[in-house]
């Protein structure tokens, strides 16, 4: 049923994920990477039974139901359409493109083909979100009205995430988790307006950037994304009666302090290790997928499609502010 | 020795700090208030002997060397005027002024006169605040490349804060101990840009703002300051080998985490209680004035003249941003 775009890091704890879930659920009938070798290792490790050098040999194959991309960000646009052109559905890494119109563009393909899309946001999947949107919706802050993120690490050894022919940018790698729990929280409003400023590297990637912004009714939010450095990688929410803290690491937490006291959150067990900190919650995402596609849904009602959209319309107006060269002016579609 | 203007709460506060310090060294003189039976009250609930219904009688009497401006924010500019044409040294409250242009001419008039001058951001000359510096520019975190910090208390009930006339203002009111402290901490370097987002009421006073700044060699910095909201009123400060908490109140704190541990501070008791929170470090502050009186300075180590016209030039800028009522094009002198 799952077929797995690129045998990388990322790659391997969703397929960790999927195999921690139950085998009748989630199949995985093939990998392809475009380095062979690397492919086939990935398929032993994991027990894949098909593997391919090529994403286009995946693409053709019938048994794939729906596919998993995560390859290189500048690889996700022409990949997803592939993908969408031999009729696969896909739920693909985030950033889901490095451009707003090429994202608009897969937005728009999903919907024509009627193929399941979801940019994997996978935090907005997690439990710990959800049931604290479920109190705050309840009034457990009051009117939420500021929230703060950080989301940094010394990372400018890894050329994946600083080089621009690979994708590189601080709000494309980790920015976008503080920009989605912001847009979360503040129940998917766009903000009223958009204040950033950061540092780039030399070919025009952003390594460091902070943004400040307000939204109606007074809310404000501001976050700052680094891979230059090690920040907090927490969120505080602060509402008219209370304040909330998601602790490290927010994007997949395993403890929120409330008015209520803590809540604590267990991260799902895989069956081999995963690279990243708590990448088991890659499990809801997964199911998220499942009951997705059981239900005929070509979009999730977490991560929707005009989700994504926003996402990358903030992303492409931070850009514009910044002068980084993925930028082109942004257009909101509807 | 010192002047009293104004009869209002944080003068109580100042006063209170002055009377549980040595009497040798600080002697309160006088008084004066708009109102002759509020400063007649406040005169005798602190001992002070001499009581006057306006700031001109206070700024003609022969006994007083300093006097400490604690009137309303409009009325710093004229006020500090009138006592320099009197030849007195001049404490001011924060802000200054609510125009650049009035802070700098306050700036040249004490240079030009040779008479003190010192905005009473009091956190600057918190013995918790330079251990801290003195630490960091030891290394305690490497470089420190990002800032946090949050001031916000519902006080939307005060007119003082939010009426223009009154010269009310987020920034003015308490946003200036956050641009303070963020100077402090990257050595008063000017921000290569900043950028500012904030809700305003009405008649244009900025009730909630939130800014971004980017400095050299990648540092960032974000605050936000609120009179509609509780904030943590915290401050983290990330370096790259480390993270320091300042604990609320950040402006005259406590307790500040550090990787070593946290560090406890006490503040000065005082012989009265104080209407602000913590507001016996209002004794560091009165210190430091005697100590550069006595040293012949016109200016303060601590809260420099151009410390004073950055916050003001900074704050200028932000406003411009926001479109707040008090803004003219901000100008750097030198």
């Amino acid at each position: 049923k799952w077929g797995i775009v690129s045998a990388g890091k990322i790659s391997h704890d969703f397929v960790a994920c999927l195999r921690s879930l139950s085998s009748e659920e989630h199949q995985i009938v093939a990998v392809a990477g475009k380095n062979f070798g690397t492919a086939k290792a990935f398929a032993l490790l994991h027990g894949i039974p098909k593997v391919y050098g090529s994403y286009e040999e995946l693409a053709q194959d019938g048994d794939v139901e729906i596919a998993y991309v995560g390859c290189l960000n500048p690889d996700h646009y022409k990949t997803s359409k592939l993908l969408f052109d031999h009729g696969k559905h896909v739920l693909c890494e985030k950033p889901l493109t490095t451009h707003l119109k090429h994202t608009q563009d897969l937005l728009r393909t999903s919907q024509e083909k009627k193929l399941f899309l979801m940019e994997a946001i996978w935090s907005l999947c997690n439990p710990a979100y959800l049931n604290l949107k479920a109190q705050l919706d309840k009034g457990l802050l009051g009117q939420v009205s500021y929230i703060n993120v950080t989301f940094g690490h010394a990372s400018m050894s890894q050329d994946r995430v600083i080089k621009k022919h690979l994708g590189g940018s601080a709000m494309l790698d980790i920015g976008i988790y503080c920009l989605a729990l912001i847009d979360f929280l503040y129940g998917g409003d766009l903000p009223e307006k958009v204040q950033a400023v950061g540092t780039l590297t030399d070919e025009g990637v952003d390594i460091g950037t902070a943004v400040s912004m307000k939204f109606s009714n007074g809310r404000l939010a501001t976050f700052t994304a680094s891979l230059v450095m090690d920040l907090p990688n927490a969120a505080e929410i602060v509402g008219t009666t209370g304040t909330v803290r998601i602790e490290e690491p927010f994007w997949s937490p395993t403890r929120i302090e409330t008015p209520c006291g803590p809540r604590d959150y267990v991260v799902p067990k895989t069956v081999v290790p995963c690279n990243y900190k708590n990448s088991g919650s890659l499990c809801y995402e997964a199911n998220e997928v499942r009951r997705c596609l059981l239900g005929g849904s070509i979009e999730s009602a977490h991560v929707t499609h005009k989700t994504t959209e926003r996402i990358a319309f903030l992303t492409c107006e931070i850009f514009k502010q910044l002068g980084v060269s993925y930028v082109h002016e942004p257009v909101w579609l509807q």
